[in-house]
């Protein structure tokens, strides 16, 4: 059995991000620059907030007008009246309204506090603005994916990823929003275990393992390393979306 | 800038184990085999399997005389009312009963499916037996990283990993339910962003995104890899235990 690993490089040269900025052909200079290219096979992670900014999924709170539930969660919660009604505007379902956080369904399937907005590393005018999920992660992936496989010869994967905080654990983790050419979710229904017993547990949540993997070279903020290079990882599964990722609302013991 | 990577390795050479098994002497072999070593700042990931394994923490079910109780939830879940029973005297809290699961907090504080106990990849005898959770992960942790700091003159980090399921997502993905000697939970309070905000996303779990990289490279059950080294984190902050990652009932929206 050969010895299996992997590597993860974060890219330099990533400038900050505009709208209209050109994501996939920076992406590309960059990894042309670093001497790095891709493989076959190669992942590459890139920061949800980035593809966010490219699209310029900004709102400005001057132009929001907050509705009386997003007045009235604000006040509970302890958040700009404004925020919260871009919240519910991007929100399918409040699953949870605890201290300074609106656990919110984005209307993507994504469980995740304040419907994915945040505040951070955006830059604010007077009014201040919000920087929104991007509409598409899945397929903001794959036309990433297209133009990195045409641009190196070879056939990639593209993850999406964000951070997402855990019931029952503290601290929040890489997760994939959006995904194209990896197996997303791998099944092992039917694989044996080293003793020949059928395996219990049946799916894996790869692309989330990369996503979290990504995040601890990206996880320094104040350094700004958005876009991440995973080169190693033998996926001997079919690839699917992020979307699999998302529990549907009839298996989720907790909605 | 420099740019920041990561690599991670999977040990070939470690033998099925065994109750009384020496790991940390396994282990160290398998790193000198392997012409790995170790060098400061690398991080050993150890599956909690062979933790348990070699703790020989095995409940042989023919032993197990279930309860009422056990035997009413089995009936619910449709499982063993021996591995029910077990369940029940690991966990504090049951937290959840869906099909084919029990979401328990295990007596550490870990809320996960069967209070950590499952049945894949443990011998069976006649009775069947199930494989308990270490009884003290970070203390594991602690012992493995002392014995092979002493055999390579370094200071590393060490996981002990596990698989768990999350609301709202499916797949399971790697957990640190044991660390010594690295920043498990890192704290950003104060630190600010590219803009100069201050951050709102607090917290960032360090050691597990580092336990997902590493299942990566376990994952694949029928090639049995429960060992992976991490090298290249530039930790940046105080360690801390894998206890720190379990959110405390007061602040848990979800129990």
């Amino acid at each position: 059995m050969a010895s299996a690993s992997l590597s993860l490089t974060a890219l330099p040269g990533i400038p900050l991000i505009a709208p209209g900025d050109d994501l996939p052909a920076l992406i590309i200079a960059a990894l042309r620059e670093a001497g790095l290219g891709l493989v076959d096979g190669d992942i590459l992670v890139v920061a949800q907030k980035i593809v966010s900014k490219a699209a310029g999924l900004y709102v400005d709170l001057d132009d929001v007008v907050p509705s009386q539930r997003a007045r009235d969660i604000a006040a509970r919660v302890g958040k700009d009246p404004r925020h919260v009604e871009v919240v519910l505007r991007e929100a399918d379902e409040i699953v949870k309204i605890g201290p300074h956080v609106i656990v919110a369904a984005h209307r993507l399937g994504f469980v995740m506090a304040n419907a994915g907005i945040d505040e951070s590393n955006i830059e604010h005018g007077h009014g201040g603005r919000v920087l929104l999920l991007p509409r598409d992660p899945d397929g903001s992936a794959s036309a990433l994916k297209q133009c990195l496989d045409q641009a190196f010869g070879v056939s990639c994967g593209v993850i999406v990823n964000d951070s997402f905080g855990r019931p029952w654990r503290n601290g929040v983790v890489g997760v994939a929003i959006g995904a194209a050419g990896v197996p997303a979710l791998v099944d092992r229904v039917g694989a044996k275990d080293l003793f020949g017993r059928r395996l219990k547990v049946t799916e894996i949540a790869v692309a989330d393992e990369i996503a979290s993997a990504a995040s601890l070279l990206m996880g320094q903020a104040n350094e700004g390393l958005p876009v991440v290079l995973v080169r190693g990882y033998r996926a001997a599964s079919p690839v699917g979306p992020a979307a699999s990722l998302i529990r549907s609302r009839e298996r989720d013991m907790f909605r």
